[in-house]
């Protein structure tokens, strides 16, 4: 081995600035070393798409915000969706995401409001009732005349322990409490369903 | 469809600045809408990450150029390897592409100097003669005393149809001239070599 490169610096090219660059998108989620690279060759090579990015970058870590009352993604506090009077006020859906709002708003039939759990429990991970908003849920369901809850949680362990811990936390209440449907997707070939969510599907059958 | 959101951004968040930044961000190779989007959240989530990437963007853009004589990727111009008086001066290899250093500099045995291209000959994508800086690899051929010249293209048609070029446009000059070998990579399997590749290690074997 006889580069001229700074073997201690640990990188490939004969530029710091590039390498700390490369690993900087390194760190972001789903890229690897060669993307990374690719992304920042390409970055460097067209100044102003740098520029571009960089300025949206800027904006939107300044701008966008969570909501106060419900956790959705905004950049008015509170968002639109809990000011707008389009809404049905006495209808919570519960999510553990604020990115899984946007599935309900691109289909647009669900005209009530939303509550961002902001996670799922999960002894494993050690998260725990403490660390999920419930006490600001139960505040919310009372000062905001909610009449009807519905929980949209994945179908994954964690989801299903935390629809139940809800269901006992608001039990008693007079509230109308739902969740999402368990099934085969829409679409969905029964040939290549997985034995779990077959068994789901015939637990829940409905009658016609 | 009665959402909030606004149609006419076509976005699907609630913040125009977000919408700005995965736009931006699916600009880049090799990232679609998805990974922008989840490449877009997990920065307006992690302030300080965003803030670290916009300085390393800034700071490789200002930084980071090619080098004036052989065009490698550089923030000193002229670049380290044209300037180390441990590089054989009469030794060149041409390379389309400042990435295509890389791979040598790590193997580490190449001793000499290199002539970045910045393209490949192509008359379907318009890339003519003209186009590729052979008027300043002429000239640097003569000023700095090159006496051997190894060609190291793609084998791709458009990197056997630059390395003719050169070979022609070279040839009366009193230079060693030479490309890299066409044949099964090394690890490679006889069973999985393309037929290409097989007839071209089979038309260039070598004999013990």
């Amino acid at each position: 081995m006889a580069s001229v490169f700074d073997k201690k610096g640990g990188g490939e090219f004969q530029s710091p600035a590039l390498e700390d660059l490369v690993a900087n998108l390194s760190r972001l989620p789903g890229l690897g070393r060669k993307s990374a690279t690719r992304i920042a060759l390409h970055l460097v090579a067209k100044t102003d798409k740098s520029e571009e990015l960089g300025t949206a970058l800027e904006t939107a870590s300044a701008q966008v915000k969570n909501c106060s009352n419900c956790g959705a993604i905004t950049e008015d506090d509170p968002c639109r969706i809990c000011t707008s009077d389009r809404r049905e006020a006495g209808l919570l859906c519960i999510v553990a995401s604020p990115v899984d709002i946007l599935p309900f708003e691109k289909a647009g039939f669900f005209q009530g409001r939303y509550f961002v759990l902001g996670g799922l429990l999960s002894p494993l991970d050690g998260v725990r009732a403490d660390d999920l908003p419930f006490g600001r849920l139960e505040a919310r369901l009372s000062s905001d005349g909610i009449t009807e809850v519905i929980i949209a949680l994945d179908a994954s362990v964690e989801g299903e322990t935390t629809a139940l811990y809800i269901q006992r936390l608001l039990e008693g209440r007079d509230l109308q409490m739902s969740r999402l449907a368990t099934g085969i997707p829409v679409g969905g070939s029964l040939a290549y369903t997985d034995e779990v969510t077959l068994q789901r599907a015939f637990q829940f059958r409905r009658s016609f």
